[in-house]
């Protein structure tokens, strides 16, 4: 999907939620697990019910890849049957694989292959320390996205990411350098909602870029101060909520309860949208 | 494996050499698929035959996931076979899983159960960059060791590792500060080969800690100046070789030439265990 087939989904559906597929095998309802013959089965009805329920109100889905391979090969088959459920009944949806990749370059390219080749995501998030050879071969896929982690949403994120690097925090560093490498048309960046007004920095380093911002919900980010500080003209964002939609119920009503939750938050994002957005 | 195991088995074998089992599919001997029924049932043949070959001759595995990836569902099952068959034929060798992991903390947690508890391997890379919650999750598992990116093989190591993080370049802060966080007995670093004299700086921040050092062989570095700077009175060295030993040969001889390949370089490696080690 290219950029702005991304912006005008956005517009179109005035939300730029992304649904994270965190689907832990070991927190599904158990009326799910119940209903299914292996956990397998299990993980793959909750995430065709939980997709039907919230695509109305996201643009994106962001299955993060641990949850997969916490169940071997049988978790992985799970993800590329969910990437295919996502591609064959709604198109229009942005696909992320939360892989957090990066190795040497041949190696990189063999994640390239894996990704955008056989299970068809648009977008792989990739972690940056390895640098320019680690990232390079992710890019020049026609319609596929780098992600790159730059300012991350968790506690860790304090150790490494905000020391200083020749005159900047590591993750302006990373900004920088990343975009000599590609431009906004294949490249986002990761930054998480729980950073709040660092934001604005981060947009003074890369002023058009999308950002990708888990943390919103469960991790305790505010979308307020995320869209003040880091929306653009074009939007510019895509922010993700995992357990707070998918584990919004542990019942039988879990899909309702996901699709509620979703809806309450593109709501606020359309709000968002219409203050801070041109589109 | 614990460490005093781990040494012991090098002062016996008067090996340190790690063979990397980077199987990709499309490189595999045109014998070995021509007499195979899928690329799975090739790719784990061949590992059981270079397994076979080169275990008098190394210490240690180390599969690349990403190979095994590459391949969807099925990879990830011949991994998992690969893996088992060296624990049931070769319980002295210490397995690592180089698959460069790190998320936010429930993430890793997840992780560190698909490949120490499901998977079984010793240790698993695991990537800095989100800091201590994304590192943790790894540590406390008996027997078992995170080995952390510091200092890694490729071009790309000199985008980031080499800034300067508050005095310190980059990767030395990685050390500094991931020792806060476990000691010898349950991490270990990456620290490429081809890094060549940066081992006397590595072992002045980490004196005592095992290095895991790819990059000798097809990435250009020197068996010699790594173990002149890096080796400790323990060795504190797992040197690995992947493309040099594996693919020694395409032809019906790859296993003897993958043999042949290891017991050269493991020879190389007694003359130093016995010049700069004390075991």
């Amino acid at each position: 999907m290219d950029r702005q087939e991304l912006i005008g989904n956005i517009a179109r559906k005035r939300s730029f939620l992304c649904v994270g597929l965190d689907s832990d095998p070991l927190k599904l309802p158990a009326c799910v697990r119940a209903d299914a013959s292996s956990m397998a089965e299990a993980m793959l009805e909750f995430n065709k019910n939980i997709i039907d329920a919230v695509a109305p109100y996201c643009v994106a889905f962001k299955p993060n890849t641990a949850f997969y391979e916490a169940m071997g090969a049988e978790g992985w088959q799970v993800l590329a049957q969910t990437v295919e459920y996502i591609r064959a009944n709604y198109p229009d949806q942005f696909i992320i694989a939360d892989a957090k990749r990066g190795d040497i370059g041949n190696t990189s390219a063999l994640y390239a292959r894996a990704f955008f080749e056989d299970m068809n995501v648009d977008a792989l998030t990739v972690a940056p320390y390895m640098g320019s050879d680690s990232v390079k071969p992710f890019l020049g896929h026609d319609g596929k996205w780098v992600i790159l982690l730059a300012l991350t949403s968790n506690p860790g994120s304090h150790d490494f990411q905000f020391t200083e690097s020749v005159g900047l925090p590591l993750y302006a560093r990373v900004l920088r350098t990343a975009q000599e490498w590609a431009g906004k048309d294949e490249m986002m960046f990761v930054v998480g909602a729980t950073q709040g007004e660092t934001f604005a920095d981060i947009r003074r380093h890369a002023p058009e870029h999308f950002l990708l911002v888990p943390g919103v919900g469960a991790q305790g980010g505010d979308l307020s101060t995320v869209c003040r500080y880091g929306m653009t003209e074009e939007c510019g964002l895509l922010v993700n909520s995992s357990r707070g939609i998918i584990f919004a119920s542990k019942e039988t009503d879990y899909a309702q309860a996901a699709a509620q939750a979703a809806k309450t938050l593109s709501e606020e994002m359309a709000a968002m949208l219409n203050q801070y957005s041109k589109i």
